[in-house]
């Protein structure tokens, strides 16, 4: 059996190691067409502050190595630049020779990953405008921060790597610049759990500019003119351009093979393409969104890895009846922003309400870990729902444990559970890692209550849309205690305190409705079963409290 | 509707929080014999040391704060001593004045907890002897370490309280010794991950006399001496004994409910005692072990709140009918020892075995996240699965992220995902946080691959018996390089590094057992697939490595 694998890092070289596991007698051919297989991809941001020193880290394996341990024919630097089908060959070109060799394959491996958006905007190849995706990249980063020494950077795009990269430039010492088109970073995530994000980030004297759009680029002798079409200018000497990655799909469109309707190659649930002897995986391919049932284009390692071990095994298989299956992505991912994590899985809620799906979502902030023990740290989490308690998805921000909650809840969905299951887990609890009720307990909570009508809500959004057009049609009450109301509260809220709330019902009108919110959620929803059972129609209660509302909207 | 509640802390407080949530109109009184209600048992070691400075922190709620929010009349300082079934009534006593009271109830709810074991040992009833289970206990504690100065502290028993009252004198300057009756500490743990803990503790320089017994206490005028069944004797200033807990029954028993066969107060499904009237939850109470199906004692906080708070909905159900559930317990459990975690979900193997269930049980060693990334701790984690994939329970020890790993199994467990089902799961993946193939994900790896036959694997506990009774029937081969191999081996193994395993087969006898090992089981795992694809008849690879077998065997 001769295999040949195109694409030498993260899908290719996990799909070598297992078709070499599985099968000591087939002839495997890796071709890269970079200088290095099995680099991390995902290191690469961290190698730009030294917070990951040596670059020789971000080398997983060698060539050398790799070869010795799995007997893989490696060739790097070397280019397929054609598939021919009928003939079951690949024209593959060394890069430094440019001599062309005809290969043969059983069977092969696409694994050519994605590449970098570098939209035609006036001035984009300044050459001190970078890109992100290999260590050719880093290289040429580091060289230019060693020669010009910059002092400010500009990141164009904040997404996970454009985040990332921010990060170890401010870390690095560079005054930083983050310009993203959107309303708020990380789509994946709704804009009120980003704006944390954003605080956070502002905090650290990072620059954001949002909802603005870069029009061009203009060099000047020793520093470049980000101009935005808000009319804004930024100077800056170094630039990185993270505005998101697009399949690699040149290779298999000139051979042929089917695409599919947003841009990735097209491959079925066992990972082939529209050529039964062709097989694809990781950034390059479409996937289906298991919670939407819709296709996507999700460029992860976690799901380019198992793929590839999912694919080994199809490879080697002699009918197609054996075939595993690949389930879908979820599209859980993380994200360290200086010192928060930033955590989500399945869709979020903007994505639910597009695709039009019937749906709540509720906010909680719950203590990482018991509060009397020390060093416990809020974690926001957002818990999206159908009315069937079906856990659509959810996300999580904070400093400490938010990690382990989207873990706990990605692992929820995969298994189908409900929120009403999430009220039942029994996750580890003592007191330096965790609560006799975790924030997942909590959030399940709160979502059965929202279901089962025991607690109605209001998002922020919604009381904000409604405060603005017509406050007059609510009383607005807030329960915390008059030192908390003294400090900051919403425009138009009066006070009552939660504990002495039953004495003082007869200050409001239990006819007309009356919006009711805390600081996180939690007495508003005691003062919510107290005036039901009082009497009061129409009462909901702000979900995630006033700390939701003043991070969304300022 | 009158409810009356006995027992103040985990789950008496949350169930009348949560009663009082539901119903406004109801008569709640809270009884608790202690000074106080609603403290955090869970952070009593760490006051000890001073973690947790503040004693007020401990102090959870208030008990004019409780009335002020929930409206429930609580009594502190009261004991319930009866209860007349017939008349639906209960006697309290004040415990202050002595008076005593009898009040009805339409409901009664039981949480009296667990009560400490206190054996009688001679000379147990010294003053020098403590034990840990409240305020009250913790103040005397408290009071005798600023009363008598002591400098050498003794706790015996190495559950988790133990090893969490031996941390803190330690932490306290305490020259602290553990006496432990099995084996090993922690028994919801197996030994060879229990010794990850003794290895870890020993080098905190706390002492260890494992498989030892206290035969009888002495008092001297300025200490206390221990003595054990060894023969050995320990100076001790100040005793904890902290050798288990057992169901605070006497009330249920006096009033003729019917107890299980373990001790506890037997519930049925609903959480209701043998008298439709009287509910029990928490420490006091049986309960399934949701992966065995047998009665159990778990006495933790997380199954304690959760009982609670279905017990709440069934004890205001009009009907039978509408009663909720609850679907036992997997005693997921953590504790931190030092820079430690070790947590644990579902059964062990010594459960398993002992349960005589067929079953398979493999080991790993994987780090906490992406090794190039700074901060990485090795997370030991252990799987243990029936043969049809169920997941029966797991183990992880590690100075980070042993917590999430467990909360992701535990999650699955209570899901009924099968091993196979880890090697799916999308967990949030980014180099500081995991990697792309999570520990869990090579977890479900390894066992899959045991199951399906790709790899076969040997414990440490048969290895280490085989090499004692007859290690020449088999060849023993170290896959490991040369310099680890010089460094410590096992005994009377061959050197044959993996990565020229292919071309010295010939050094091996394909006829012969062979039993090859590396450091974790993965090199072990690659040469297992070489060796079988060569032909070589019975291969079996040490699972968790050279380092679980020298963790164990020491
Ligand atoms: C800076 C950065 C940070 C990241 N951080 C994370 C993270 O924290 N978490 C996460 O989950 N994911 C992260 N990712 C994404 C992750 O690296 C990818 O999802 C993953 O590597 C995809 O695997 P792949 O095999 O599809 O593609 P790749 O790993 O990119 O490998 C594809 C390879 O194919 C080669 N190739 C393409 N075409 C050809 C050809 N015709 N001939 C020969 N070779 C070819 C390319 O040179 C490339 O090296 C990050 C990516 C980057 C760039
Ligand atoms: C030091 C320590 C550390 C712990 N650490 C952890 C941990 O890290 N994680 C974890 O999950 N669990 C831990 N636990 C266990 C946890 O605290 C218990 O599982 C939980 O509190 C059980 O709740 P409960 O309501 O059943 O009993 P408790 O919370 O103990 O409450 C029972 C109360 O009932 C009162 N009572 C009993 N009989 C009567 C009567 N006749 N009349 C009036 N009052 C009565 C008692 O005074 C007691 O206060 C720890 C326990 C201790 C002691
Ligand atoms: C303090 C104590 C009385 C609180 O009990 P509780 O009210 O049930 O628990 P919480 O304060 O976490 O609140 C949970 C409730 O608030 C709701 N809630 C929590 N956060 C919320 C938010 N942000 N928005 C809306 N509702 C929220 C939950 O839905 C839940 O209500 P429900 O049960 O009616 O669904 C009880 O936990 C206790 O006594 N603890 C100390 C003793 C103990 O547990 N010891 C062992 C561990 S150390
Ligand atoms: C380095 C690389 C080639 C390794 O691939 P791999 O061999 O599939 O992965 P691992 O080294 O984790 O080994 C996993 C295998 O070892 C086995 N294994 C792991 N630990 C084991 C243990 N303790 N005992 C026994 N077997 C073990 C697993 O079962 C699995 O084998 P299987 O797939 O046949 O079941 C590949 O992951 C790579 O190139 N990574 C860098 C690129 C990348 O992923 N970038 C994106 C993230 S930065």
């Amino acid at each position: 059996m001769k295999i040949i694998i195109i694409g030498g890092v993260a899908g290719g070289a996990t799909a070598a190691a297992r078709l070499r596991r599985l099968d000591e007698s087939a002839d495997i051919v890796l071709v890269e067409r970079g200088p290095y297989i099995s680099f991390a991809n995902c290191g690469l941001p961290y190698h730009i502050s030294g917070a990951i020193p040596e670059r020789n880290k971000l080398l997983v394996t060698s060539e050398a190595g790799f070869e010795a341990r799995y007997h893989v024919d490696v060739r790097s630097r070397t280019e397929a630049i054609s598939i021919d089908r009928a003939a079951k060959t690949v024209i593959l070109r060394n890069l430094d020779s440019g001599e062309e060799t005809v290969e043969r394959y059983d069977r092969l491996l696409l694994s050519p990953g994605a590449e970098v958006l570098k939209p035609p905007i006036p001035g984009i190849t300044s050459p001190r405008i970078f890109t992100l995706r290999n260590i050719p990249d880093l290289d040429r980063i580091m060289a230019s921060l060693a020669e010009s020494k910059p002092r400010r950077a500009v990141v164009i795009g904040g997404g996970y790597i454009g985040l990332e990269v921010a990060e170890n430039f401010h870390e690095r010492g560079l005054f930083t610049t983050v310009v993203e088109g959107a309303p708020h970073v990380l789509a994946p995530f709704d804009d009120e759990m980003a704006a944390i994000v954003h605080a956070h980030m502002r905090d650290k004297q990072i620059e954001l500019h949002l909802d603005d759009k870069v029009e061009h680029f203009e060099d000047r002798p020793d520093h470049t003119i980000v101009f935005l079409a808000s009319g804004k200018r930024i100077q800056a000497d170094i630039v990185v351009l993270a505005i998101g990655v697009r399949p690699e799909v040149k290779l298999a469109r000139d051979a042929g093979l089917d695409l599919g309707t947003i841009g990735g190659i097209k491959v079925d649930e066992h990972l082939t393409t529209s050529d039964p002897d062709i097989f694809a995986v990781g950034d390059a391919i479409e996937v289906m969104n298991k919670v939407s049932g819709r296709m996507a284009l999700i460029p992860l390692a976690g799901p380019a890895n198992r793929q590839a071990r999912i694919v080994a095994d199809n490879m080697l298989s002699a009918t197609q009846k054996d075939y595993k299956s690949y389930g879908g992505t979820l599209g859980t991912a993380i994200l360290k922003v200086f010192d928060l994590a930033a955590a989500c899985t399945g869709l979020n809620e903007t994505a639910v309400k597009a695709l039009g799906i019937p749906y709540r979502a509720s906010i909680t902030h719950s203590g990482s870990h018991a509060s009397y023990y020390p060093g416990s740290q809020q974690i926001s989490l957002k818990l999206v729902y159908g009315l069937d308690g079906t856990i659509l998805g959810a996300q999580a921000v904070g400093i400490d444990g938010a990690d382990k909650r989207i873990d706990v809840i990605a692992t929820a969905i995969r298994a189908g559970l409900k929120v009403t299951d999430l009220t039942e887990l029994e996750l580890a609890y003592a007191p330096p890692f965790g609560s006799a009720k975790d924030p997942v307990n909590i959030a399940g909570y709160v979502a059965e209550n929202v279901l089962n009508g025991s607690h109605e809500i209001i998002g922020w959004r919604e009381l904000r849309d409604l405060l603005a057009e017509n406050p007059a049609s609510v009383q607005l009450v807030d329960v915390r205690t008059p030192e908390e109301f003294s400090i900051r509260t919403l425009p138009g809220a009066r006070n009552i305190e939660l504990d002495h709330l039953r004495e003082r019902l007869g200050e409001l009108d239990p006819e007309k409705p009356l919006i009711i919110f805390c600081q996180v959620g939690l007495r508003g929803y005691l003062a919510y079963r107290i005036l039901k059972q009082a009497g009061f129609k129409d009462v909901r209660n702000l979900t995630g409290g006033f700390k939701t509302y003043a991070w969304a909207t300022e």
